[in-house]
């Protein structure tokens, strides 16, 4: 089986890295890294870069699409780019699984594909989320039919995780699990608005509504 | 502040990325990723890559150094390497924070930079982490001074939340768990050789020892 991550300037990695490791870890999974043009891909915080290793042109089908998040408002110019609404919607016709993690939703809102469909993002996306047409739902991981939307970054890995336990069994997940040593122990627990100090929660969905108003210059 | 990646050929992707989102989410710190050669860095899954921006040559400080892991065998073309070994050992003298996630901390061993002190790993590496004179430790995150060492894989973003904690204070490490809703929620509690069923921990156990005893090809 294929797996395709989408990869485009100004994504987040992790957001792409979460799901790979997973993938990769599974006997006989193939991952590629595509993106509109292949070679580097600026990351999102202007410190590195992420390599797609194929262009759109050179994937035609995929069993699994992954489509990564990013800072906002970096989910613009993807958004905004018919090559690559065009791939999306192309691959989906093939795929099995159609996915996104963080914001990424928003891109495949853009596409259309998730019109009227339960989908998650990151927490603060939720407004753009619904104004495309999704249904924001709080959840890790949400699942509509083959589409399957993650929450923000991290989520990535847990999607993955449940994709896998779908796909390939349980113990093939359990064991990913291991070898990843996915056993979490975050020194805090403030890993959602609902967990997070309130204030603090308020001050970061101020800045990223702030953020995803600005045109992106990647 | 700036936080140094050292990268190589074999690694492990999400060992070096889960740290750097961490830190590359708090203002004002410079992530660099480095290797011996800048350039592209093959991944172990060799279905991709990193990208080292700066040769060793090129940095010659850091306040904190991470050491990524990878799978086995792969840990033995860097732990053979002396001008990788000589690297870590000048970058520690300047370092704040000397760091490694998963099976990195074999290659920090063998720079030395373990000797009597206690450490973890991936936990299918203790034999060797303790044949190499460190002592190993089963916790999450171990530190020793300066040196602070992570267990497998996942584990590095635990560490890097804790450095920032430590380092920037508790406020700004929750404020970026918060960004990336790391809110773990994995589909099942089998992260830990604890929590695993134990034929498959013992499985697993298996292949790393058998795939640790060849020589790498990359």
């Amino acid at each position: 089986m294929k797996v395709a991550i989408m990869l485009y300037d100004g994504i987040t990695a992790l957001d792409a890295i979460g799901p790979y490791e997973v993938f990769a870890t599974v006997e006989g999974i193939q991952v590629e890294f595509v993106a509109k043009k292949k070679g580097l891909i600026k990351l999102d915080s202007k410190m590195g870069y992420l390599h797609a290793d194929l262009s759109f042109s050179e994937v035609p089908s995929a069993d699994i699409l992954i489509v990564p998040g990013c800072r906002p408002p970096n989910f613009k110019a993807p958004m905004n780019d018919e090559d690559t609404l065009q791939w999306m919607q192309r691959i989906h016709e093939t795929t099995k699984w159609t996915t996104s993690v963080c914001n990424g939703s928003l891109i495949l809102s853009a596409a259309g594909l998730l019109k009227g469909a339960k989908a998650t993002s990151h927490w603060g996306s939720f407004d753009i989320l619904n104004s495309l047409g999704a249904i924001p739902t709080e959840e890790r991981v949400v699942r509509q039919g083959k589409m399957v939307t993650a929450a923000g970054v991290s989520s990535g890995i847990d999607m993955a995780l449940q994709l896998v336990a779908w796909e390939w069994g349980e113990d093939i997940s359990q064991s990913v699990q291991l070898l990843l040593e996915y056993d979490p122990m975050p020194p805090f627990d403030a890993g959602s608005p609902q967990k997070a100090p309130a204030p603090m929660v308020e001050q970061v969905k101020v800045m990223l509504k702030e953020l995803a108003k600005q045109e992106p210059h990647l």
